[in-house]
């Protein structure tokens, strides 16, 4: 099975890592002159450690149990023990490989902060390339380790099982990967945003000290929790979907039956694009000059993403043509594009929606004038007008792809078409090595900016402030991406998992589609539990912000008074990690009822309605879930920066100007407040949902095709009990 | 085709419309003893007569041409100047019939206001039977004349058409009631909120005048905007839904081929419960005595919904009993029960979330002590939640009353189950009656409170006080009630839908249903795009609201600075028709692109991704749709309690007391606005959004199906087109 083409999937996601280890042990190298940065630095590094840490400590025994579960189950159906181990071993991979990639992006990117400031120092090029060199440590780790474990395991399982067995084997490694992402997204998104919230309550309006203030007690943890965001948390979630579409494009050829080279394809076409990555990231270095140091240093980072997009389109192009007839090379190589295409296009929609040199943001800072709850309304009514751009894009790449697959991919028609739309998703997805590294460096340029404030280093300045203003944009147009990411994750996973169960229960395909009509009542009830487990999982999300944050408040208020820090300081220092560690406990805490939910539904509603209910209920948690992340993160962004704007350039309403702390600034922080949890807790948690609801159907789609076989003629079990009860 | 049961659904509603005569003449026969009293109020009748007079006149070229379109594609279509003629006929009279039902109720409610004030003179139990007989002009008329229409349009249509034809050409009646509706609920609802706002900016904030200052030239926009929302709006979307539902059912029962016995139930079940709505409004009359004026009143509005469900379902059993076998009887007895039992469950979640007599309320006014923001949060998280009860009830009532449908209501199977469902909307709308007249008493007894303040009869407002909290209770949980209304009516018309389009298509059900997989990438993009137009008209709804705000403020500004009122007052005089005219103006026009939208896009998406791609849009706005109605009506409600919490009874925390003018008051307020347009504008407006869209396609269902047989295997024009180009 080992081609030429394998053996490339292989070896360039080891030379990704090996360029992720130089970056590191790089940017590692540098001592930064001045100890008071590497101190703070240090409180952060290990209180980030700690977060994650504690969370993998928590993940273990739910991991194992669900090891053992998916051992179980798998042995029970297949009667065999190499399925069964197999598949137990794909899920703990795709679990450990996320878990690893996670520690070693964090671990680079909480201790580089302290370096980019230093490396301010020696100007903005410098600065720039540390900050971005550490980002790539995280991108190209997380890109490299899902393509690497994909490919062994492909080559492994598909040596010693017929088609399609090893893809089924293979498939859990995604809800591995879903397992870690739900953890880190979800606890790490109430976490982030209670320790924001209960630092800043006891903080800045109980004792009127500074934001960042040292004498604060969950100071730390609130940097912490910056990292967590939208380091760790959007490094799991896209390498989540990254191993969902790959997993996904691969149990769709396999019980497609396709040739060979159609079987590998997304592999392949991954590590092009990783190919590709590599050369984009080595356009950030050297020096930054111009007039607008700013724009100077987004248009390199820009540049690689566009580096990387032309590189890969190129390859693919080359291979394509090379492997494949012509229309099917066509079919191929325009699908993939389409996928890196929706990547701009939604990076910019986002930009759109949620910077300030855009209408949107201008006219939500404009209404503060009015009051805060007029904030409040332009901000959502703009944060729903925001998904529709991007619903379109991934509409358009859909159908396109469908259409050129099913009428140009063997076996064409509907099987040709789902797998044209799998090569866009892979085309969308492999762009993630190159997109994590600019979203990472996101919060290393932010926290880097803190050190400086906090240790006086006005000197550097002029450089880190432009490059924190970067980060923030590009924190906030990788959310975007992350989405839209879920988004087509999760519909290829819904697509192979009803056909996956249509293999299990071993009925014609016309049959089973027969009974898939949209107006069944079982997919019409099975929608609308869906879209009500979003609305609960949205709300619970939401409420555990407070919850944890009010016990940080607790904690801060208990040290400020026994230990009398604000007064005795820097003779009597704060406890940080003991906030840390409450806030982590009561965010895992609060994790626990929407966390189980979004694992148990699926398997609930699938036993009791059967597999047709399942897919009614995963259909209405895409429907009403992927729109609904973009809602949030979006409303919340361009609120954050409408407050930004009245900050650094002010609004002038009938001759009147008003910036900071003025009373429309006041009204512009209520809203900045709101999107706090918007779109650092609740949005990005909707990602793994969409996602885990698949990947959990998947696992366990030869159960539920088992459970819906018992009564063949209603399928869902809770029928055969009424007419049971009735007769 | 006249049966005594026929003859009965057409007496039963003439006695309906007589005893809505009779309650308005004897409301309005009242003489107010205060001058001032009647002459305010006269000014806010005029105000909304100009307000519904100026819309009629702009629906009327539209409905025009409908009508004219409507008679085309039918006659293009049938070949049939009859047919053509009766569609187009169905279509006048459903819109006629709600302008009629909306005119009368609107013209008795909002001259009441000061019959109500006046009656408090003489005790709760005159008030409050004054303003309730008020409510049950507007409740009986609407109930009466949308089954008296259906009843009179169906005895003549299948005395001349063969079966299914009738069904078919009575199916337009529904978007006719659509048509009204959606002008009246969103230019309506962007109307009364633009007046609200509009108002208190100039009135409040910048003259620091109370709110119902008669110097404000907005005041009267601003009363008008009360009943145009709660008493128009709110009439006439549940006047859609009846007739929708009613429509509906008989569109399924024809196609299905049904025993005339069951094509007629869904018109007898609503007679028979409109004869216990007859009863029913009887309770609430005679003297109201006890400790607690507010809670005996209460009772009287709760015994009268009581009175009305019990007798209806001892008149439907018996009917049920005496004409069907005692299996067949019982599942239809049930369904409909289920329905009314689904209308008490709604009105009882709705409460629950949006009165502060529950915890939910209570915790938002807590959060007030912490911030705006948090009470933001708070009122979302909520709203969101508030959805699950409705959501669960409705798959309850659908899930049980289609599996007894298909086990005992002949032909049985999909089709009996269908039937079933279809039953028990029936059961939930036939309530109609009773709930609106519940829901007419609110801007009734808020407008005479409101009347009583401005002339300052303090004597009588330990009456008008608890009346109005009473009417406040119910306008906010009767929107419950429309919204699951609107659900229901969507899904069953959903459904006729698509067996309407097999029926024109003339092919097999099973070849249909096995297109219409929900994997189907039409199906797919279809609902995506369903999706982003519920997006999308959410985003624009809410924005108008600021724009026609912003339009109302310059004109008071104008009047305050060019007739020097505030100065001048009482010999210089506000105009207010002209503000009146000025926001009824601009709500118009913001209407008009979300309006239009809602009618274009199912017509544009039929025409392109053929009928399979239609059902997904469908099923994408009623999937985001209806959970969204839910949470932004109940969300808005749930702020707006929570300030009035604070208001009335104040919170306590730490020990300290906060009320009224206190800062967390202040946060509450914020909650209080956003909650606005929330709950009044794009909440109630996405009720006739969800049921246009079906109500649109079910009209043009023929073409739609005609173009998707051009091209039968590929369906769509579009993909039509692709191949053309292609090839």
């Amino acid at each position: 099975m080992l081609s030429l083409e394998l053996l490339l999937a292989i070896v360039v996601p080891i030379i990704g890592l090996a360029l992720a280890g130089y970056n590191a042990s790089s940017v590692l190298r540098i001592q930064p002159g001045k100890k008071e940065l590497t101190e703070i630095n240090m409180l952060i590094a290990e209180g980030g450690k700690t977060f994650l840490m504690r969370e993998y400590k928590t993940i273990l025994p739910t991991g194992v149990v669900l090891t053992i579960l998916i051992w179980a189950a798998y042995y029970v159906i297949f009667r065999s023990g190499l399925m069964a181990g197999l598949a137990a071993l794909s899920f703990a991979l795709g679990a450990i490989g996320s878990a690893v990639a996670g520690y070693l992006g964090m671990y680079v990117t909480t201790r580089s902060a302290a370096k980019t400031a230093w490396m301010g120092k020696y100007g903005m090029g410098p600065a720039l390339s540390t900050s971005f060199k550490a980002g790539t440590v995280m991108g190209l780790s997380l890109a490299s380790i899902a393509l690497l474990i994909v490919t062994v395991l492909y080559m492994a399982y598909s040596s010693i099982l017929p088609t399609p067995l090893w893809a089924e084997a293979l498939a859990p490694v995604a809800f591995g990967a879903s397992l870690i992402s739900l953890f880190i997204r979800v606890a790490g998104g109430i976490y982030t945003k209670a320790a924001d919230w209960g630092a800043d309550i006891v903080g800045k309006v109980e004792a009127g000290i500074p934001e960042d203030d040292p004498r604060n007690p969950g100071v730390i943890a609130d940097n912490v929790g910056d990292n967590v965001g939208d380091c760790a948390g959007m490094a799991s979630d896209v390498y989540e979907s990254f191993v969902v579409v790959l997993a996904g494009a691969l149990l769709l050829a396999a019980v497609f039956r396709l040739a060979t080279n159609l079987i590998v394809l997304s592999i392949i076409l991954a590590t092009l694009t990783l190919i590709g990555t590599l050369v984009g990231v080595q356009v950030v270095r050297g020096e930054v000059k111009g007039k607008d140091l700013a724009a100077a240093a987004m248009g390199k980072l820009n540049l690689a993403l566009y580096t990387t997009i032309i590189v890969s389109a190129i390859l693919v192009a080359i291979y394509s043509f090379m492997t494949f007839p012509l229309m099917e090379a066509t079919a191929i190589f325009v699908s993939d594009l389409l996928g890196m295409i929706t990547a701009i296009v939604v990076l910019f929609a986002t930009e759109y929606f949620t910077h300030y040199t855009f209408p949107p943001v201008r006219n939500i800072a404009r209404q503060a004038v009015l009051s805060a709850s007029n904030v409040i309304v332009a901000g959502y009514s703009y944060g729903l007008l925001s998904a529709i751009p991007t619903i379109f894009m991934v509409v358009a790449a859909l159908g396109i792809s469908y259409v050129l697959g099913s009428m140009f991919i063997p076996p064409y028609g509907v099987e040709g078409g789902i797998f044209g739309t799998a090569v866009a998703s892979v085309g969308l997805l492999s762009l993630a090595g190159i997109v994590i590294s600019l979203d990472s460096y996101g919060p290393v340029s932010d926290n880097a900016n803190g050190l400086v404030e906090m240790t006086g280093m006005d000197e550097v300045r002029d450089v880190t402030d432009p490059l924190d203003a970067i980060g923030n944009t590009f924190k906030a147009t990788t959310k975007g991406y992350a989405i839209a990411s879920a988004g087509l994750a999760a519909l290829i996973l819904f697509i192979g998992f009803i056909y996956e169960v249509v293999e299990r229960m071993g009925i014609p395909l016309v049959q089973a589609f027969g009974e898939l009509m949209v107006i069944d009542p079982r997919i019409i009830i099975g929608a609308l539990i869906g879209v009500a487990l979003v609305y609960f999982f949205s709300s619970r999300t939401l409420a555990s912000v407070g919850k944890a944050a009010g016990e940080l408040v607790e904690e801060i208020r208990r040290q400020f008074r026994t230990k009398r820090i604000l007064e005795l300081w820097p003779q009597e220092k704060p406890d940080y990690n003991r906030a840390i560690d409450i806030v982590t406990r009561h965010a895992l805490k609060n994790f626990l009822v929407p966390g189980l939910s979004a694992v148990i539904v699926p398997i609930v509603v699938g036993l009791a309605l059967g597999w047709i209910g399942l897919v009614g209920t995963i259909f209405g948690v895409i429907l009403a879930g992927f729109p609904r992340a973009l809602l949030m993160a979006n409303a919340g962004g361009a609120w954050d920066n409408a407050k930004k704007y009245i900050e650094i350039e002010g609004i002038e309403v009938n001759g009147q100007k008003f910036g900071k702390k003025s009373e429309p600034h006041k009204n512009a922080v209520v809203g900045d407040v709101v999107g706090d949890p918007f779109k650092d807790t609740t949005g990005p948690s909707l990602n793994p949902l969409i996602k885990v609801v698949n990947t959990v159907s998947i696992v366990f789609a030869p159960v539920i095709a088992m459970v819906s076989l018992i009564n063949p003629a209603a399928g869902p079990l809770i029928m055969h009990l009424i007419s049971i009860l009735m007769a």
